[in-house]
This record gives C-alpha cells, structure tokens and sequence, in this order.
C-alpha cells in the first residue's frame, strides 16, 4: 500500500493533459490541493492503526493486504464493511471522500468481464485482462476514477439514433491490436487526481449498439485522453482557519480517437453485458450512497444542531422535528444499505429473467435496497438544506467578509452584534459560520447538491429500476387471494 | 400449541362482560367471527407444514416448541424471524393480523420485571410471578392483549395533576393479597378475543406517580373488568364472495376497582422502570410494524398495480412513479426492521446514562432504526390512499351495491359498462373493486388508517424517541472538527 | 321562484326509474331525505331575507328574479356572487351544496349553443332550442344535474377506438324529429333528486367522433332513462341529534337507446364545440371549486381547532402550524377564485389560436386561475384529513356506539372517562366526536374525499390545462433577454 | 422625477461609510455597478413610455407625478397597480428589483405616525415630521431602503431581557433636539446605494421596551452610521455577454451612538404602535412579494422550460408536472396577492380588538391574502431549485469554464460535446447554461434562496400571523351548528 506521499509523487510524474479555464496545469496544481487533501485521506486511514481493519482487506487474489478501495467483495460482511468504511471516511471531511468510483467500477466490471469472457465471440479473454489490471491495480495501491456519463445528445434518442454518432462512447476502429474510441464522458469524479480511468457505459444497450457496448481502462495521463477540469474549491481563509482544507475536481474527459491496446479492454460489443455492465456500476455506487448519504446527513444534522444551539433554539418543537426528518433520511437510508449488504449475493436482476446467479462468485448488493436507499437520500438534499436555511435563519446569507471581521475598526462592533449565544465563545461562533457558508452557501454548495441529487443516478433512474426489478405480480396475487379472485402469477 | 378450534372453545367458557352498542354480547358472538377469524390464521400457521418453521419457537423456558407469538427473543435471529413472520402473516389478511400485542407486551415486561425485581422496595417478586405466568402463556398457547393506552384526561397535565386522578390507570389500594386498581385503557385490540390481558404504563413517570407504575396481568374476562366494544367489520357479501372473511374489534377496557392479587403483578410503584416498561412496550412494537407496514404496503402496491392493470395505464409514467413511492415506502420500512432487529442487544437507552445493559438477555431491536422505520410508515398512510385515489379514478366511490349487480333487469347494463379491460373477466373486475371499496372506501377503512397513524405511537412519539436518543453531539463533533472548531464532545 | 315544498312536490310526481340495491324506490324514499334536504336549503336561502340578495339574480332574458343557481353570468360580479354564495350554502352544511352542477352546465352549454348554431352544418337552432330550454329552467326554478362523465372503457383509447362503441355516450340514430342515444354516464351527483339532467361530452373530440359531441336535456325520469342510485347517508341517531340532517346521492345515468327530440338538442355532431363544453363545463365547474373548497376548509379548520380546543392542544406549535396549513389551503383556493372571476371575460383558451371570443357575452372564468385553484385544493384532501387525525388522536377510531353511551350500566363509566376538559360540557364534546367520526370516519367519508380529489376533474387534468394553456412562450423570453439569448417569441 | 443619471450623481457625492473586506469603498465603486445597474431601471421605467402608466403615480400630497415606488397607496387600484409593477420590473432582470423596500417602509410609516400623532405622551409631531420627509423623498425621488431585521442576539430573550441591551436597536439618550440611538440591524438590502435609510422596529412590544418602539430616517451615508457592506455579484464574462448586468448588496446598518433630530423621528416610546409598524411594514413587504415572486417564477418556469427544450424533453409527462407545479405556485401567489389588493381597507388587525380603523385613509392590504401568498411562495423556493436541478440534469455543475470554450485547442470538442439540441445553435445552448448557473449555481445563488425564504417574515413568521388573525371562533361555529353543539361565538 501506498502513502500520500508517493501518491502525490506518482501524480507528479504524469503526462499535462488537464485543461483548465482556457490554459493547462499540472497535476499538483494549487487548484488540485483540495482534491488532493481528500483523496490523500483514504491513504491515511489505511496505516492509521485505529482505522486500519475498516479500511483494508485481504486482496482475493493475491492473499495480500490492500487498501479496502481495491477490493472485490467476497462476501457480505465485505461489503458491510465497505458501507462504514464510507461513512467513516465521509464523515472527515463532510463530504464525497472521493475513491467509491473505483471500487464500484472495478467490482462491476469484475463481474462483466468473467460473463462476457465466456462468449464465443468475444474479441479478447476480457476477465483474464481485468484480473491482470486488477493485480495491479491493487499491488500499486492505485487510484481510479470511473467514467460513466457520456454527454448523450438528444436525450429522446438512442445512442445509435443519434445525429452524431459520437455522443456515446463507442469504438471507431477495431485493429488487430486494440481497438481506437472515440466521445466524451461528463462529470467523471476526480479524473484529473487518479492514476486510471475505468470506462464502463452509461445504459441498457441492444442489438445494433456493439460499438457502444465498451469497457475499459487507461491511465489518466493516456494518449488521446484530453482531461477539461472543473474545480469546486473554496475560498480561502486568512485566520479563521478550517479544520482540513478540502475541495474537488471534475473532468469532461475525452476520447479523441484514443487507442487502447486489447490488454486494456474488458468487453467489446456484448450489448447484453454492456448494460449490465453500466447496470452494476450504478448499484454498487447506489450501495456507495448507503455510507456516504448517511454520513453527509451525520454533517448536515450536525450543522443543524449547532446551528440551533448558537441561534438557542435547540429545544424547540419545530426544530427538533426538523432534527428529525433529517436523523431519519439519514438512517433508512443507512439502514437500507445495511440490508443490501446483508441480502447480498453474486446474482444480478436480467430483464425477462429475474434473479440469475452472475460472475466468478463475488458479491452482489440486494437491488431494491440499494435504489430505495439512494432515492431517498437522493431526493432529499434540496429538502434539507432548506432545514438548514430554516434553522440558521438570514445570517450566513449577509455573514460580514474575513477581513471585516479583523478589520480593527469594526472588529469589536461585529463580534458584539453578532453574537448570539454568551456560552459559546464568538470565534467559536464565526468559525461555525464560516464553515456553515461553506457547505450551504458557497459558490461549490450547488454544485454539491446536483452531484448528491444526480449522482449514482437521478431518483427517476432509481424509480425505474425499482419498479422493473419489483415482483409486482406476487403483490397482486396478494390481494386476488383476499379479494377472492382467480391467482394468475406463474411464480412459485 | 392449540388449534383454531381449541382456541375458540376456551373463548366460549368465558364471563360475559362485553358491552356492544346498549347490550351485552358473547365472545363467540357473531359479530366477533371476523376478528376471530384473522386471529385463527395465527393458530393454523403453526401447524402448516409450510409456515411451521417461521411461526414457531423453542422456549427458552421449558424448551418445548412453542408459538412464536408467544417467544421472547433470544438473540438477533428470533427478531428478524418475528419481523418476516409478522409480514408473512398480514399478507394473508392484508391488514392486522392481531396477535403482536401479547408477543411486544411479553418482551418487554420480560426485561422490566427482571430489572425491577432487584429493587430494595419491590412489593413481590416481580419477575418470578412473570415466569410464572410465561410459563402458562407459552404452553396453554393464549392470546394475550395489551392495554397501554388510557384516556390521559387533559392532554397538558401529567398523570398525578389531573383533575380527576383515574384518567391514567392507577392503584387505589394496595392490600396484603394484592392491589385493587382503577382507570380506563381504550383502543385496546383484540381485548375481546384475547384469553389475557397484560397492561403496562402509558408514558414516563416521575417521581410522587408511583401508583402509576404498574404492570400486571388479567383474564380479559375478570371480575372488575369491564369491555366496552367497537367492531371494524364489512359488508356481508351475498355473491361476489371474498377469498377471507376478516375483521377487526378494540375495546374500551375498563378497571372498575378491580382487585389484582400479587401473582399477577409485575411492576408496583417503581417509576423508572415504569417508563422503561412503556418505552419498551413500545420499541417491541414499533419492530412489529416493519413487519406489518410492509405487508400492508405489498397489498396496497397490489391494489394500486392491479387497479391500473384493470384501468389500462400500468405502464404509464405517472402510475409508475407512484407504484415506486409505495414500494419505497415498503421497503425502507423493512430494511429499517431488518437492521433493528440485526442490531438487537440486551441493552436499552436509559435518558441521562446513554445505552446501557438491561434484562435477563433477552434481546431488544435497536431503537433509533426501530422508531425511524415506523415513524416513516406510520406518516405515509394517508398519502397511500391518495396514491390508490389517484390510480383508481372515482370509480369504487360510487360503485353498484352488490344486489345491483345481481337485479337481472339491469345486470347487462351494470356489467357492459363497468367493463375497462377486456383481458380481465368482468367478475374478476368486480371482485377486484369490492375489494378495493373493502379496503379503503367502507366504514372501516378510516378507522384503520387512524390506527396504522396513530398505533404503536403516533409519528411526533417516534419523533420525540429518535431526537431525544440520537447522539447528537457525536454528529456536533464532525462538524466542529472540519470547522476547525474545539472538540466539546465528551464521549470517547 | 319555488319553495322547498313546491320542489318536493315535484320530485313526487315523478315516474319510478330508480335502482337500488336489487330494487327500485320512490324519489322521496326515506334514503333520499339527507340529500332532499341539503337541495331545499338552495330554495330556503332564495327567500330568506338574510340571504335572497347574494342567492338570487335578475335572469337576463326574462329580467325577472330568479334563484342564482339558475343564472347565466353577466359579468365579473356574477362570478363573484356565484363564489360567494356557493361558500355562504357549503358553510350551512359542511358538505358540497349540490345544485352548482346545473349552474356550470347552464353556463357552458348558453356559450357553446351559441357558437354552435353559426355552424353552416348545424342540424337544429341549437341556441335557439337552448334559451328555449334555459327560460323554462328559470321560470320554473328548476334543479338540474350534469351527466358529463362517461364510463370510458378502456382508457387508452379514445371513444371512436373503443371495442365497444357505446363507452361514450353518443348518438345511435338520426330521426327527422330528434336522435336516438347510448351510452352510460357515471358518478352523476344528485340525478335522483333533480328535475333535469344537461348532458355534455366528457373530453375534446376529433374528426370521425361527431357522434361522440352531443350535448341535450332530459327529464331526469325520461323514458329510456335508468338510474342506478349509491347513497352516501349518516347512521341515523337515536339521542344526540345532529343539528342538521344531509347525505347524499349519485347514480349511473344510462341512456338505454333513447330519444331526445330536437327541441332539447344543443349540440350534435360539432366536434371543436364538443370539445369546448367538456372544456367549459369543467372550467365553471373548477370555478364552483373556489366557492366550496374554501367552505369545506372552513369546516375542516373547525374542525381541528374543535378538536385541539377539547384535547387542550390549541396552543401548541404544531397544531398551530397545521391550522395555518389548513387556512392557506383554503384561501390560496379561495384567491385563485376571486382572481378568477376578477380577470373574467367573454373569452375562452382556444387550442392553436390563444384566447379568443367566445359566446353570446356571457362571463367566462379565467382559466389560469380556475385551474390552479381547483388543484390546489383537489390535491389536499387526503392530507387535510391526515391532519384531522394528527390532531384528534385516536379516539374518533374506536369512539363508544351511540347506546352505550346511553347505557344507564355504563354511561357514567364513559362520561367521566371520555372527558378531556372540563371547561366543555361532555355532551358537547360527545356531539363534538360523533361529528368529527360522520365527516372523517363514517362510511361515506371516504367517498367524500374520492369526490374532492376527483369530481371537476383530477389533479392531473388541472395539470394539463394549466400547462396546455399557459403562455411558456413569453416566459421563455423573459429567461432570453436576460441570458443575451435571442428572442424567439413570435407573441407581442 | 430624476434620472439613472441623476440619481448616480447624487450617490457620488455621499461620505464614505461603507466597509468591505478589511477596507473601505466609494458608493460608485465597481462592486456596487450590479445593484446600481438594477435600481437604474427603477428610473428607466418611470420615464420609458411604454411602463409610464404603471410606474409613475400621483402624489396625494402634492399633486404631483412621482416614481411609484414612493407613493402612499389611495385606493385598491394603487395596490393592484404596485403588485404589477413589481412583477413587470422583477421581469426584466429575473431577480429582486430593490425598490420596494422605501415603498413598503413608507406606507407603513405613513398610518403609524398618523395614530401615534394621536397619543397624549407623544414626544414630537410624528405625522407632521414624516409628511415633511415623505414630500421631499417624493419630490426629490429618492431611493430609501428599509431597515427592520434587528441581530436579535439571544432568541429566546425579548429586547427588554437581553444581557446585552443593544440588540436591538433602541434610544439610549433623549435631549431636547432629538434622540441618540444605538444598535445594528443586518441583511438591510440595498443600504449602500440608497438615499435613505427608514427604521422601523422588529417585533410586537410591550410595556416595557419603550425604548425599542422606535421609527426614524437618516441618510445613508450619515454621521454615526456604518455599513459593512455584502456583494451578490456574478462573475465577469469575457465572451458570452449577459443581456444585462446585474447584483445585490447588503448591509450590516450600525447606529454608532447616532444621533437622530427630532425632525427625523417618526415614533419614540409608543409600544403598541411599534408593533403595529413592525406588523404594516411586513404586510405592506409580504404584499410586494405577491409581484416579485410570481415574476421570479416567470423566470424559473422560463428557466425549466428552456432546459426542457434543449435536453429535448419538454413533452415528457414528468416535466408538464414540474412546469405546472411551478406555475400554480407563481400564479396561487399572484391571486394571493390579487385579492389582498382587491380587499384592502385603511383597516388592521389588532391583537384583541379584531380589525380596526388605522391611518388616515391610505390603504392597506388584506393581511390574510398577503400572509397566505408570501408563505407559500417563501416556503416554494428550495423545491423550485429541485425542479431546476431535475430537468437540467448534471450539466450545469460542472459546465466548462468560459475561457474553455473560446480555447482554440478544444473549442469544438467542448461544442460538439455539448450540443444537446440540433435545432438551437450551440451558442445560444452555451449563453442559457451560463445564465442558468448564474441563477442558480452561482456563489450568489444560495443567499438568494436565503433572501427569498426568510426575507419579508420566515415562512413561521406567516404562519403565526395567519392563525392569530383568522377568525378562528366563526369556522368553529360552523362546526357547532351542524353537530347540533350549542354556538359560542360572541361575534355577529
């Protein structure tokens, strides 16, 4: 396993290919120290002696200790643990702790490629080039992003529908020693701070769609790869410092008619694997939700809770029933991660199939508690930050600017105005404030809300899913036997 | 274990002390029939090879298999068996299927009459005689109710300042064979079918409200005691037979200075564990509703599937959204149980001490995912009709009576323009809409709504529960730490 | 003008067409009487000195005084009265007035004739025929009722698509003296007490549904007429008398191949104005909605403040906060109304061409408003009632029978434990409760809501004509010029 | 009636009391340019022939025509004629429009002064003073902002009871030539490019706190007042211009030991008065939202629809139900504030006494409407940013930036990328994302949402004026009579 350092170290030496507001930068550009910061901790946490069983494991194919974001689930108190180790890690920095995207990506495509191996067509041995990467993977402690969202054009087309055919990812050119890609991925998660990108697509495909049914991986810095950067920082502090500086990046990430060796690809046309594939990224990164939604609603009542005590209000009927709603988003949707990971097996939901067993024997989450849990805590963070802005009243919309607040002119008259509660001291105070600005009213606060609302897929996706993947006719066969009606569901 | 039969003929040898609507009425009655009908499915299900397993237990007692109605829970397992039996059972009915209340009310005296017991001041031998009558439960296979609810008077003043001192059930004398108590407890389920009623407290007592704490036991026929009753029954059906008969019925129960001798009572005039019995009673039975919620929900998520089946709109957007939201609903409620029951102890919340150990080791669902789970489901109800207004359209509202349907000079007519989908037999049709009406347009459906918002403690108790038992200032703590904050937290 | 008797009187002379429950009745069959007697009170108000000059109107063609019920708007003011006056008659009884079906239809058939008749292929003077028609209805102070919805079959399809042609009522056959009809209205509010039903077409029509766009009058015990009859009464009460006795009543209208001469034909195979009456009809329809929404919140806020008064809650912050949501439901429905009727004009929404003339001069609602008005307050039913059970706990549920209340064995038994403040004499608070159980809990309660969230169109038709109708066009451009986009409006 | 340009000049020539982030600025400085650009069209408009009409008015002093935004309100038509202007104007720039607050301020000062006049103890000529003030701020057509919002320091505390007396800004010193204040008020919109300054009190005061009831103007630049100043401005765009430029500020007002001739005080010492100027000024500002925030929902509705169009799903079903959600909120709060106009009267409500004469003669708006309107509206606008979020999808959070777009390296690829609409030319795509993102991804974004939840009262705030003002007794009488209760109602 690896150090923040020598992560840092690996970055330093990466190819420039990071766009960034009309220039390029580097790697270890100031903009990408938040970033970094974050990311940094999963390395941290991974030596520090009281977090290190939660966040390691025993690597399946090499027997050998790995940082537990490289692991393939091999059971389900695997993926019970990965569900803390989110919420534990998330719960440092109040926010994304970055390094799900990977471990979500790597056990889907672990799956996808043992499945899709066995076709006779298949144009490479996808599981036996997975398991090589993944060695690596693994061995050097690398970090992966995983680009999923293509910019999809017409939304009402299909991605061979459309106008321009490059709207999906999809392969261009298949050559006897790799295959050329070309498209766009959007909000690919801190494409600009990992090693590897793990490519996977973003929907159920069908037949006349091969070219679109495409994973694979490359490095960050590859060849043909042009990364345009956005960064959600925040601004920085003169004095009233913060506990840990965090921010975070993302990247349209382009594949301009980018080679890709076959060692690096892990399916190549299997349009029914291509949808599982794009399906089984979204369920492990919904099961991510389950530890990094409670964990942000663990920050977000928190906020809420010093908000009241510093605004004295705390034992008030309406805010304690706004502390309510939020403990409660926050544990169902905890608690239905904990039943994902408890009902887990390594089968997956096949349209027109139900339940088939599905790859080498790793472990799946239970579907319907992954998307109600995701829906849930996805819809609601529009919801809570209105709590929030409930609670808090006005003051962090007009809260006075750093240097008026040491500005010794008007030092003493802010500090006198502004406080609010004489048992907590005023710095105390306005470093609550500051840090409150931070989350909710920055120019990075929106931002976070579409990635929470979005990402891992809008509640709509998740509705669908569930309802999909639902046994509706066993429910009707519920009410026909009260109702005295004739069964008609061929289920068992 | 007794049989349905057996059951029924143990009510038939009981005192008559059921008043009905100016007279008195037997327990065999035929107004009963429905409510003793569901209760019968209790019985038949311990005997069905097919349920056998999920329906009964091992006493930890006396090692002889017993109705799991009747088990206390020994570890983690016979919670999450109670949760799957609870929502086995009510998909039978699809409502209440009765007999929790004497499974939460044993639980939880179990733990108190232990607790209780080690008091220098305990009047008797609490958990002894408790024994005494679990041994007897268990093996003679009774129906116990549980009667915590009373008529609490004004609302604002506390048991010991009301006007009237009887608003709460309390003792008025307590003698060397026992006490003579008085009060009235309404709501009180199945106390008219049940063999025994157990009563505990309704709230958190203090000190100077000793005559309050109290929990004992007696035959629901016992002298003193008085049952004033309401039946929740439906229309008889004279042709479109429905594929269950069942009902429901609640009793005003009222203890007219009725004497308790000693061996019955498991709680006298020890305040705190008077709280702990009523919070405990209630936690039980707060785990039972993630069993019986997301049963109702598969029947409702039925109704509104097969109403937009009849209706011809399944697959239309809206119909899908909303089939989602309740199986959202349903299935957070379960996942909410699971994890409670997963992350049972012997241990409880005592306000002021934190979690600590509590009872012989009997084990106690988690409280926070217990109260989270039944607040959700608890709140969502009438939304739930609204969803089955919305699918339905006005139709059952104004619906033919059943001898319409019948009338040969108009049936053609009735059946030709009732017709919506010609897949589906035009019976089928009919039945399907009786049903309906049963479930949520007769004159029982709103009273099972109350009961469903209300039951087990209504949303701002689960509320109350959840803020007042939240470790708050741990989630104070992660936000002091990122805001660069001092640590105030004083837990480890 | 008549009087209630003189009404009455009229209903007596009628010919026997009423199914009921395998039988037929008389129009003043006992099970009549509670909707008899909500209908008298329109005629009451029209003399009652109190009352006569919001509840009566100068008719325009005859310029006599005629109940308001009767009239054809003339301007703003009318619209308001008609507001105002249907708020005044819903507060008498908490419960819907019965008579504005009339009054809506009336309204949107005096426009659509008008139109209609100008068509160069219209087959008789429809307006003619209609004033004809209206001048009688007015003189002979009629009641009428409006059969608009059809049974629909299957609802993918349109009325021309239908397996069975007659799931639309529409004409059969064209005679040189009138037509011949078919088909089966439903959920047709007060047709067994009315003296006329106006017949409209439920939805917009195309070409090839001509047969489909019909709208004409008949007796409502015409021959070839059959009404199958649902009643929606109040268990009678033998002690504690209700201060005013009500119910009410729908049926089945089907037109079992029946003539209609041409002198009571308004409309008959004009598909554009076919539409137009559905439209219109619904459009004054919604308009009613903001007289008696308003009413039936004032009942329902009443309502829970009653019963915060007697459970000693009214003070507390969430019942607080819930009566206010309650009150803003109702006037937010109540201002749509108002703003309705402000904004009115001879102008009606016209698909393709905007707002346009439309009709002889007669004021028509503003759409907009009417629309949002009605959703408003559709959608809130099921949660008003939610909030009544909030409120109320859960003693409506399972409240004593009316004779055991009576019950010298236990009536002071109940009385002293049914009593929650001592301030209100029991009997009113028992009185209080019977009532609260008639409006939430009573087998016609859910109906109730069935009607309020359905009847004047579902929320989701509220829905479409606000967006169908609304000017997008001018918003988008506001976005436009603010953006430094162009602007693409074509409207001024 | 001055001119943009006039209006600058005079703010050039204003003392330098604004402090912003450690320093101090001129009125003119290019931070204020935003504010200054919006509060232009206030002078535009009166001049632009087109808007003529509806923005100017008559002095009822003077005889004169002013600015609209200084008139006192006549008759029912001005406070139509307000609600539309403000609607109209918000219209042009999407946002608030900055002028109603000296508006509001003003009406309410105008009735306060005028009874206050009245009283034996005043202390100077109130009316008197204010009619010399308010003839030059009209003749000279000044800007005033409003400052209301006390720091309030503990919540829990009232003025009179704070450690601190100075939370609320209060008299410390009375001399014969006037009065010295002291304290802050925060969140005072547009302080730093207005004229004027009003004061009006924050609350209902009692016996007591005569020195909080306290109404005075001073310039706002003026001896003893201090502004620190908060900027909601966008970021400068180098290529895509902005149709308009626009930006807000605020002010934390700190009264420095002020000192206030007497000339300028408009109520010193009048308790119930002060409440009553806290009340009028919300209710005179709720009503203003009635214009400003259906004009906002012009521009979200504009916003969602556009998205919409691009993404190339405006007809899903999913986003008509979006559109119309926002439409009934824009328009319900439109009729709001329509019918409070419609119903106004020289009329207030006054704790005890119900609704009573109050002024000389201008008028007010019907509290009710006003309240029930702004809460709704107040309470919309996190869900309204959901919506937004949910139809614009992941795009604007992480849209390039805009020196990205003109880079020549990977201006196509950006562009080609993403197109999302063949029919609209990419350009005008990237200038609606842009302006999106200013709206609502912006770092000024989330303190508009703070401004248009708590500004004019949190949405509690409306809620308790809603229920303390309705007349609750009549709605509970309705219940009474038709449950056969006896009526208790004293009122007619």
């Amino acid at each position: 396993m690896r150090t923040r350092a020598q992560y840092r170290e690996g970055l330093s030496k990466m190819n420039k290919n990071l766009y960034f507001n009309g220039g390029m930068i580097d790697r270890l550009d100031p903009l990408q120290e938040g970033a970094l910061n974050v990311m940094g901790l999963t390395f941290d946490a991974a030596w520090d002696p009281a977090s290190k069983d939660l966040c390691t494991a025993t690597s399946h194919i090499t027997g050998e200790t790995i940082n537990r974001f490289n692991h393939i689930h091999q059971n389900a108190e695997d993926l019970h643990k990965k569900q803390d180790m989110t919420r534990f890690m998330v719960n440092k920095v109040g926010q994304c702790i970055q390094r799900c995207m990977g471990i979500d990506a790597s056990n889907a495509i672990h799956a996808v490629s043992f499945e899709a191996q066995k076709s006779p067509k298949a144009k490479t041995a996808y599981h036996d080039n997975w398991l090589k990467w993944l060695e690596r993977f693994q061995r050097e402690d690398l970090v992966a992003s995983c680009a999923q969202t293509d910019v999809k054009g017409e939304r009402m087309k299909r991605p061979a529908e459309q106008d321009d055919p490059d709207m999906y990812v999809h392969v261009v050119e298949e050559r006897s020693d790799g295959i050329v890609v070309r498209g766009c991925k959007v909000h690919i998660s801190e494409a600009s701070i990992s090693d590897e990108i793990l490519v996977v697509p973003n929907r159920a495909l069908q037949k006349g769609e091969e070219a679109y049914a495409l994973a694979f991986a490359v490095p960050s810095d590859y060849e043909g790869v042009k990364q345009i950067v956005h960064f959600h920082n925040y601004r920085k502090r003169d004095t009233y410092d913060r506990g840990i500086e965090y921010g975070y990046t993302d990247s349209y990430v382009i594949f301009d008619d980018c080679f890709i060796p076959w060692e690096r690809v892990f399916l190549c046309g299997e349009t029914q694997h291509g949808g599982m594939a794009a399906l089984l990224f979204a369920l492990f990164h919904r099961h991510s939700y389950s530890g990094c939604k409670p964990a942000m609603l663990d920050y977000v009542i928190g906020m809420g809770a010093l908000a009241a005590e510093i605004n004295g209000i705390e034992k008030t009927p309406h805010v304690r029933e706004k502390l309510s709603k939020l403990i409660m988003t926050g544990e169902l949707g905890y608690a239905a991660g904990y039943t994902a990971s408890a009902l887990s097996k390594p089968e997956v939901y096949m349209p027109g199939l139900g339940i088939v067993p599905y790859g080498p024997g790793s472990y799946i989450p239970n579907s319907i508690y992954a998307n109600v849990g995701r829906c849930l805590t996805g819809e609601a963070v529009f919801h809570e930050q209105e709590i929030l802005c409930d609670i808090a009243g006005g003051m962090p919309a007009t809260f006075p600017y750093e240097n008026d607040l040491t500005n010794p002119e008007i030092k003493n008259l802010l500090e006198k105005y502004l406080n609010r509660n004489p048992k907590i001291p005023i710095e105390e105070q306005i470093k609550f404030w500051m840090n409150f600005i931070d989350f909710g009213l920055s120019g990075s606060a929106p931002a976070t809300l579409y990635g929470a609302y979005h990402g891992g897929g809008s509640p709509i996706m998740e509705q669908i899913a569930i309802t999909s993947q639902y046994d509706m006719e066993s429910k009707k066969d519920i009410v026909r036997a009260i109702a005295g009606m004739k069964p008609r569901s061929k289920k068992k």
